[in-house]
């Protein structure tokens, strides 16, 4: 008999109604001929995980969707209040289960789960459990899915990405993290915000290490194509330098605000990962800083880091890495973000 | 000093640059003459409020939203990780504040503010205390937009909605209740899924008390314009009622469910509620199951009683009541229901 | 050295830009692991075919597009004014040709293309140049895309949808006719704009041929889920079965008005066909009158004939057809209608 | 009687159902009480009118649309080829009439409307006639519409303008022409095509007028933010001056490309204006090359000309024009181009 995923029944005659109700034409393939849909899984179903469930549920950028969770009854819980918008939204299959099954044959598996900081932990300890927990979730979703694109958002999320690689045995193209995209958006937005524009209209770059470290590209800031610091030096306009990094301070400090505030952040992370999902899936080659394996561009040559350089992205994962002009200023912080990344790495013994 | 609602400045030369990279054209005329843009008010950020101004924001069907909760830093860092996401999004604008004046020129104010109930509450003193919320919210919702329609999503909404109209002063077609929108959604999804078809091919009613009492129009139902009931009698397949029951229970159910596995519903009041805003603002002249002014309907005639009957929506709010046949035994469920929240509403004092 | 589809070139040094703007990162897998993407085909650049294309790009519902037409130029001229649209839209590549490998891989073949009546040719007699003219178009789909759906929109599409499986040797699930899924929205704005409702909200069919002998479901309208006919009996309210006809009559004489008036339809056949593009390749699971393999329903049991029924859509193509009790009537009229199609393709010869 | 736009009936009994179907609730408002919604006029239903009014119907930009053209037939037919796809969209209200009270209450006018060249006819001969028809067409918008915004498509687009806004009297923000909107997303689609990335990638700018003196802004080339003139200096890579031009002239070679190839451009022409409705109406506040009133902009001083700038477009017209830094090259071919399109103005004596 018909079971729907959310226990429901029409009774003994469940099935019966479904056969009386539509009745197949003749000589018709059998259903193993038809084509597999585009499927994301979201793995992780806190905050983040569901703001990025539910958002790339309304941009109807996927088929099917899973969810997985080790908390069983959140994750129900969570599922059945997306199921319940059915009538709102496009038709899209929802499943989850805390068996990695569910995940099968996905494009895209979109990584949120993470250990969180216990009173007193060390940075190191925090980081070796979440290596701990990447080892019970990669393998699966590698298993399950040979093909997929792995998208991490968990943090350290550069570290992160580069535990994901090493245990997928994926070439480096299909393992990406979120990195410095959000980052990102967060400066544009305050870029726009100052001068009154859309910030799609904005262009301007982090990169580097998802943190304190991270290397604003002021070289690089453009409005509607128009190069903003050329802008101000043809208009004979003084900029402190001080206030471009007042501008930088603001964007890291971006992410502590809001946890200061409302205890996490969800909303535009979410938008984010949907963001680049699209990118990927729908095959945009658009270009997002986000988090690559990076040895060998920019000097970067200590060993395999991952962290955020601007990148083209498509249906095939990473498709290039832009080959910016940085001022040697810019290119050195970025190196130093490398090796703060790899001596972190250096402690894992992966 | 043009200052960003984030707080964010490019510091002393802030105005200049603006004023710099864009100059006004000849002749052009004042600002004033500009016309207002949609506006969407949202009343308490909690898990529902934030998960109706977000997938407000995704569906792009406001140029601006306003936030009001009581609580500055949540409100403060709700309005951040939406503003964060504005590369990814069309441009909207988005302020929040304590103060109601940031909702002036609202064509729509969604309600989702309420108290909890206390250990050992009365559910008639928690009551009473959500009327003392109101009556500190509709007044000056109604002061700063006249004009407003105003949807109530607060709970028990039935009764607030009329708690909304009497404090407004509004004609009835303003003050809208979600009602029974959701669980109809929750409806049509559970016989959807049974089928394996589109919800939203499947034409299926909850109405009356957004509640334990709700009525289900089993008459009504149908797939793809296909009356359910007479197509079974003329299949001959013989239904129990208490199958069809049994499905009503799972509706009814289905918040304390979602309530016990995650803790709270958002996503679902979210789309239910961003679904009402598009059919209103964008006057789409559609039928959804809300809670109106029901007095006169269906032998409804024991006082000023709101409750959820399929209403045609549009620009002007509620343009007309659907005038169903029910069955006898469905109208009498409806008239206990409205017996039910009388009662209760009359021992409000208002 | 890459060539543009438009033939330009950023000259001699073409390549080296691109090679040098982009690089690719280290262990990359070869772009042959990366996945097919959505394709559409639209045979046929006419004004229906155009509008179907178009529609399509807009509505975002394919990563690539092929065009093929016989006319060399004008092919060329519709493909670079799509093209030239690039920065409006997300990417979406867009290729043509006169030849049909650039079909290759096709999820969804739409055929528009057809011969027009000379003057005083008979109607067999175009008929089979148009049978002629599919004779070389359908083989070629199937070789370049054996698993794709084939869409008929050419008319008489009946026919010709039921020559298409015949050339194509699929199963019955994968040929499609666009049939009177047209004439319902006809039928359902009529409808809409007489009672000044939203035409999703009126379910309403007309089915059986697309032509002068189509069946209108009178016994099946509902709005909102309300039954029209046994509404208006509860009220009491006579209709003259005169009136109805007169609506059907209205829906049959559209096309002709239309065509009389432009010259040619073109806008409302292309939502339609993209609506069930959508269906389709999105796996809907949505019921549409849409023409199938009628034989075993209702009665239709004379041979194989395809015309419209209302049919569940989804990925697989038609995935059941929806078992609607008929009056005698409406029954009747069905196999009338199949009894003219069976006797024109009993001419053919195929 | 409730008489439909395309004259249909239910016959005698039309209003009765339409009453007896919804009721309205107690205490309602009188419907003049309902806000305006958001409406587009577009004057002339040639292929650009009509790819225009298709494409913003599908992206779902107003909730009113009307039509106004000479050609009663024609226009009808059109209407009706929209209105009959009802059921595949959401609800618009498609009207049109030869007379210009059916645009009343416009929130923007599009202008398509333009006399073709006859054999033998002079450029200025054909201007005047032009002018002729303009100002039997801007006075009547002007008076049903006057806070509107006038958007003029029609060819020579820069004098035109020009024309609709000294007869309009309107300020100079609210009378823009399309300019070199198309011309500047062909560039980005050409660049774009070069180095396969995503077009919206592409910041690249044609200025001045749109036609054969239109002006390349190379020094403000950037992909993804990164200026493509300095990358190349910094990479060594020599460009010839030639080839640059090359693109430039493609772009320019483009419009009668297509013309010569499928007889008329429709369908970018179509997706640029609905670009443009979108920035204007959804107040998006985004830079878009178009034809505003340049004097006094990048030395242009010599009288009132039009001529496409960077501009900034939001819910009040033109914010504001872009200053950016032209080269004196590119500085001085832009003044050539407003003396070109002054002189011909000079000849029109209005």
């Amino acid at each position: 008999m018909h079971k729907s995923p959310s226990g429901s029944s029409l009774g003994p005659g469940g099935l019966d109604l479904s056969q009386a109700f539509f009745k197949p034409i003749q000589s018709t393939a059998p259903p193993s001929a038809t084509k597999r849909n585009t499927k994301i899984s979201v793995i992780g179903v806190g905050n983040v995980g569901m703001a990025i469930a539910q958002t790339i549920l309304t941009q109807d950028l996927a088929d099917e969707i899973a969810l997985v969770d080790a908390k069983e009854d959140k994750l129900r819980g969570e599922m059945l209040d997306l199921q319940h918008a059915a009538a709102f939204l496009p038709r899209t299959k929802i499943n989850a289960s805390v068996d990695y099954s569910v995940t099968a044959g996905s494009d895209l598996c979109i990584v949120t789960a993470g250990a969180r900081q216990n009173p007193g932990e060390s940075r190191l300890n925090l980081l070796q459990r979440n290596v701990a927990l990447f080892s019970k979730i990669i393998p699966p979703l590698v298993q399950y899915s040979p093909d997929t694109i792995l998208l991490i958002v968990s943090n350290p999320v550069d570290v992160l990405t580069y535990v994901a690689w090493k245990l997928s045995g994926f070439p480096s193209n299909r393992v990406i993290g979120s990195g410095t995209n959000l980052d990102s958006s967060r400066f544009r937005f305050l870029i726009a915000d100052h001068l009154d524009v859309n910030a799609q209209d904005v262009q301007a770059y982090i990169i580097g290490e998802h943190g304190d470290s991270s290397v604003a590209l002021w070289s690089s800031i453009s409005i509607g194509g128009v190069p903003v610091l050329s802008f101000l030096k043809n208009q004979q306009i003084v900029y402190e330098k001080e206030t471009l990094e007042n501008i930088h301070k603001e964007v890291v400090n971006s992410a502590y605000e809001v946890i200061s505030l409302k205890g996490y952040t969800s909303w535009a992370i979410g938008y984010s990962a949907a963001n680049l999902a699209r990118s990927i899936l729908r095959d945009q080659r658009k270009i997002h800083p986000v988090s690559v394996l990076a040895k060998g561009f920019y000097g970067i040559n200590g060993g395999d880091v991952f962290l955020s350089l601007p990148a083209l992205l498509g249906r095939g994962g990473v498709l290039g890495v832009t080959n910016v002009h940085f001022t040697k200023e810019e290119e050195q912080r970025l190196r130093k973000s490398a090796e703060t990344i790899l001596e972190v790495q250096s402690q894992l013994g992966l």
